[in-house]
């Protein structure tokens, strides 16, 4: 893929308006209070797998509407005192896949929580175990435009509430110190944790590269690759709808959920990312932060000018450890 | 694409075993009359439309589990004394579109019922409106693996049951001769159109072109197209679960309904044909009919030896009306 | 396709200069002249299909130098009074296909005839009868450079000569309300119907859908896709004809035969169209209108922002129906 | 492109049978007798190009129906005595280009004619200058379907003429030693040597690449590349003209041709041909030959395991340079 | 990708003749001789990580001719007693990228060796830092035909010498159990790990997943994707190198190297694999295992039936620890 | 491919700065004189071919480090005098191919010099006869990053120093008029020709086709197609060798070659080139001459508008042998 968006010296102011409804707040603190007033207690469970140095727990908590989402909880076999934990939410179409994958963040010393995505995990990886018990209106295959009519009724109402039940969740562990937890995931697990950056409001830090789901209006007319391609596709069929489209997606908009965030941002962008714009990634990162919630240092953006959507790959890993070393050391 | 399934030689006498579960015929009657139980009326609303020489009426009728399922009923105006109805489902992904389309059937002198697809409708065409309220275990996008780990929940056994409860609605209607109900359809409609061949003991005749849904198993591995394609990909993530999906799809293969059939059957068959295998066309045209059921001639199949899924489009238009036209000239 | 052309709001006003030749309106008078000094009678023959509502008729008429030219005539059945009529041109490489098709205008109690297109009907739909008994020079595949090196010998100039006959030919109809025949057809036929719209001047109504073979010159840059793309390749080899070619393709263009017009108009314009730029389709749009022969209200245009060629679909068919009985009422 | 075809060892002594009208040879008698009735000359005109070894003389001979046709003349400067000639037609979409090319035959010592090819000339390479003046009913782009519905109509009946022509055209020339006449070519060039191997009884040699149009009914069933492809194309649209086109096309079948050939042969197949399969230039390459026409060694195949439709490329030059230097050494 | 290789049934027992140079032998021992006379040192530098769990040593060996070769070894921290060590080599493209990744095997109480492949390491993942210092005769882009016209020269003849070195120089590290040393790779990875099978006689278990190198000379005509294109295409335009090229390849078979193997063997295979086609894999597993040299169970086959190039993914991994565990376990 | 570069009316004015190292000079100079200092001659062979006109010579000369470069020499047989001579570098992934090919400068009285390329001639073509016995770091297929990192170690280094050295080899040829070389070649022969005009401060004259290696970073960002891909792909896994990887770049790069030319420049442009973006080739262009090096009509541009990489074609040759005739006659 050729470079396509803004020039790079564009992209680092590029701040657009992005509409946001003016019941936004009232919108995600009801549907957050709905789901945590579902009182089903976190489960764990260990597995017993061949690793020799970490423990892993098969997880079941209470997502939106109290449905059951399940997570792999990987820790340090041996660990002592209070983690800091990682969260992570995964990419479009996967599932968790099986306890002995994604080692890195145990392997570092962290408490870490990789969740099931509802619904998902058809598509690429090893598969997922949580259904998404809820069905949809006339939509186009994939969750993207499942329940665009209302905004109640979109997936993403669903998904992010699961993701904020995830953090709870996490807390709830001993080895966890709940003070410490931070949120991360590329594409859409990158703007799953933006949006939790801004539901969420103590997180301890967020990570979220090449996100997905910021400035979709924008988004949908730069690019037509999959997932976006959803909502152009249905929208060329549902020529009415298409106020009534993006107004739910309003809702959904990471760029609105960014402007609510207080905790310390590591993002990435991929200059040729033919899934993600980076025009849409930059909207989201400068937007992020509540007025005064940031210092000067608290948001940090990594370019890679050759990639597509892999983005930072290895580097971008070993550039989020070495961040979080660095917010540890800080306390 | 050029010719790569069986010649055409081999092809007419390919009568594959396919598997089936024992309790198949027990399974789609309870299904059946479960849905038959909800005692919700069909509705139907007079549409204003331009069009000065037929009828449209807005109707909702009770599917799988009594949910509302719309449709388009499309009657000559001024008609008189019951009319042969003809029953239409859709190809994967569109919906029932707008009433002043699809006038042939109509304007030949049928009552004409074009029903919505739950759930579908954001593909291609112009739109659907009837929702499926049913959600899903993981999957890929697209409803070919939605509920595929148990038959039950599987979106064929919603989406048939609809197909039936279709003909039942229509038979309720006063310019309807309820012993002359058609059904028809192309692709996913054909699959749909001998599934209700067998569900309905007591069809007038059944026209299916292109079917898709037929010998499942082996459509999978002879093409990689879509919506074959989401089995074999959801399979190649969850690769514990192949024959679980293959059973569950087991109760859902138009070749195990076709063998169920009574009514004579007007088929169609493209020979170049990327998106449903003439082979697996084949495999339902050779076991359709229930022993004793049919007359020797009651069984056609029209071959499109350059086509690829579009068929025999509007030849094969004129071949169903002169069809129907002659079982109508039969009594 | 992403959106790739002007953004909407430069695109509403963009009226750029195309070039003209000097002696269009005597080329063309010429042409149109020259053809009606041919007396060869208009011919129809009643078809015999299972259509109730409607009579297909085999209509053979005189087209350019007196070629007999194909189209099919379908009027209500048991009309009454002379009928506003339809002309309904193809898109690229269409033919007329069969006569039980394309019931809509009838159906809304039109006249309506829909033309076959000389040489055209072997690369989708159902085919046609119209052969083209003209040769050419060299010639890339397709009739975009037929005869390019002389407006003379281009094959548009025969066919929009047809296409201007066939609204002659059902003026002769004594169904036919000879002052009010509308011309339509979308790509080619929104081209055509565009041509028709210049070239005719008492017209009742124009509707041209995503018109092809407007402002040609910025086209064939903006898109290489078929069929601008013969363009391309045919000047890519013949390097030395680039302003031969052009020259005659300005006798062509919708662009100079829409400045001509002076029937009200109903367009429509898909922002991805990657067939017809959105940017050409407006070109021909704002330049649309004889000076002082149209009302505030005489020209709409239809936005559909998320499709590509297959713009409004039904949705334009439904806003066709209402628009022509708009009209109708006005009177 | 892998291997797509029979394995070689079936390939050797693959010899179909394929269908031949009974009329053939009173067909092609004909139309040839017809053809030479025109007594225009032939007219050559030197053409002034910086090139110091060889004259090129700009050619015009009668064609089918007299028609004029181009052709480049090459001739080494300061020639002495009759010279053998190659004569050589042209691949699909190409014309005769510009005078200083194609130097290989010349440089070797031979009078050189390339000939135009009607109507082509717009798809690759320099350009042409013959046009087609007989138009076409309803066909796809290309050729391939011009005339389809009647072999006194087909394209390919014209242009074999011009190559048939084109042969007395060269042996007027004083320079050519009218007895050593060779025909070559490569794909349509290939098959147009082919059919004028079996229309000509007296060519001195026969080179033939990759030959098009063989066995043309199998083609069209393993292969839908470009050009096979607008017959597939042409018989999907209308599927009624099915057995009267491969009526048609079994005049211009180059194993019918074949057949009748007198002359040694040099053939060339590339196993990976996407555009002209190998099973189909054996079946000509295993008819070749008037029975007691051919000696023992008259009949060559060079094999390219590994090559797609560029063949042997300049091995095959090299092979037939040495191969035609042979055949005059044998004199 | 549908299935298109030998049907599963045949796979199992596919064991064709596969060409082997009569001094295969003498070549491979003279090759591996000559390396390990280089008496360079291994070194080893521990790398500074934010791993907790794992120490990560940055290696050097020497590999053919000594050249320095580089890999990462991970072992678990705190690790006791000389553990059982897993060398891991490379797929087409990549290199060892960096040092945190790859945690799965020290995880489960291993030693692991992830063998950087020289030249290699531009294509995909983090990249690499093993030079090639040899350079190669006119050949395609990429390793495979770089060296073809001779064996000694072929770039596999190096890179697999490279990885029987790093089988020697992980057993001096003290931290190894050098009597339980298993090689492991995918797709080149997997036919390396074959050929080191066949090369170090005292190997303690072999896994290999979707083996390239495997049967090359059918490969190269059942698929014509990279990395086996390169041979098509380099004798494509090397028209008279076939059987030379042939020859080369046959040292580097790993066919050829598996005959020569004797320890326990772990495959895996995938029905729709785009890149190593399966009857290939099963050419390399059906002759694997020098005669007298396996027991009943030291060799299984994990077959994937829906899976492409991916092969088992997570699922395998789980196979290979389950397995690798109960060969220790055995002892 | 439609345009996608800058308009026209900006291309021929734009003029980027492109960066320069301080030591380009420098490196250069000891380059090309390191090269001259390995006093191996120059040998030549006659070939024995069929060809009458011209002789070919199979020519080895020395080139980087004194490696073996092959090359044809083809002359006018029975030639007199010394001959101006033009010295052609190939396109990517071509080799010298075989003798008896590329006739044109001879046929045209020049002694013509075809430089065969190191390494290459495994993609396209015939083939070649040159190896690169240097080697390379971790790389993409393909020559565009072997030894990236420092400028030394970079193909191209060697390349052009053998474009250099093969006209110091051709001016020892006794046919050959030593003042009167002229260079040429297309793509990344286009690119070479320029380099050897910075390197060469005497040459006669350049003609460069749509040149290859201008303005590389640009490039990089505008075109994603091979060969600059490979240096993209690259730098996607490598993400820190950046910088690194274009300051080796900008020592190769045509535009700073292109400033320190003198001889007279005919160079064409394809302005829908996906290959060498239309920007890059001009940027080369106007920044082609040292300061006070050249006449007003020493720079010409062909502008091709329809043409992708294929440029000119037989036009651009026949324009070439006109100006090299005039610049001939100038003299």
């Amino acid at each position: 893929m050729p470079l396509y968006d803004l020039p790079l010296d564009e992209l680092v102011s590029y701040r657009p308006d992005v509409a946001e409804p003016d019941d936004f707040d009232a919108f995600w603190r009801e549907t957050i209070e709905s789901a945590r007033a579902h009182d089903t207690p976190v489960h764990r469970t260990p597995v017993d797998t061949p690793l020799a140095l970490v423990d892993v727990f098969d997880v079941t908590f209470p997502g939106f509407d109290g449905h059951p989402v399940k997570a792999w909880l990987t820790v340090p076999r041996g660990r002592s005192g209070p983690l800091p934990a990682v969260v992570h939410y995964n990419g479009y179409g996967g599932g968790r896949g099986l306890p002995h994958q994604r080692l890195l963040w145990a392997a570092a010393g962290y408490a870490y929580l990789f969740m099931d995505t509802r619904g998902q995990g058809g598509t690429w990886g090893d598969g997922g175990q949580t259904p998404d018990p809820v069905g949809t209106g006339p939509s186009h295959p994939g969750v993207m435009t499942q329940g665009i009519t209302d905004p109640h009724d979109h997936y993403y109402r669903r998904m992010f509430t699961d993701a904020v039940r995830a953090v709870d969740a996490v807390r709830t562990f001993p080895e966890v110190d709940a003070a410490r937890v931070a949120v991360t995931g590329g594409s859409q697990g990158g703007g799953t944790a933006l949006a939790v950056a801004g539901l969420v409001p103590d997180l301890w830090a967020v990570m979220a590269d090449v996100p997905f789901l910021c400035h979709i209006r924008r988004a949908v007319g730069l690019v037509d690759s999959s997932p976006y391609h959803e909502i152009t596709k249905f929208l060329s069929v549902n020529r009415h709808l298409e106020e009534t489209a993006f107004r739910t997606l309003s809702y959904i908009d990471a760029v609105n959920h960014a402007r609510r965030a207080a905790a310390p941002l590591l993002a990435s962008v991929a200059l040729r990312d033919p899934i993600c714009p980076p025009s849409t990634v930059y909207a989201a990162y400068n937007h992020y932060g509540r007025p005064g919630s940031l210092g000067a240092s608290d948001r940090t953006m990594e370019v890679y000018p050759h990639n597509e959507h892999e983005g930072g790959g290895g580097f971008q890993e070993a550039r989020q450890l070495e961040w979080l070393a660095g917010l540890a050391a800080r306390e």
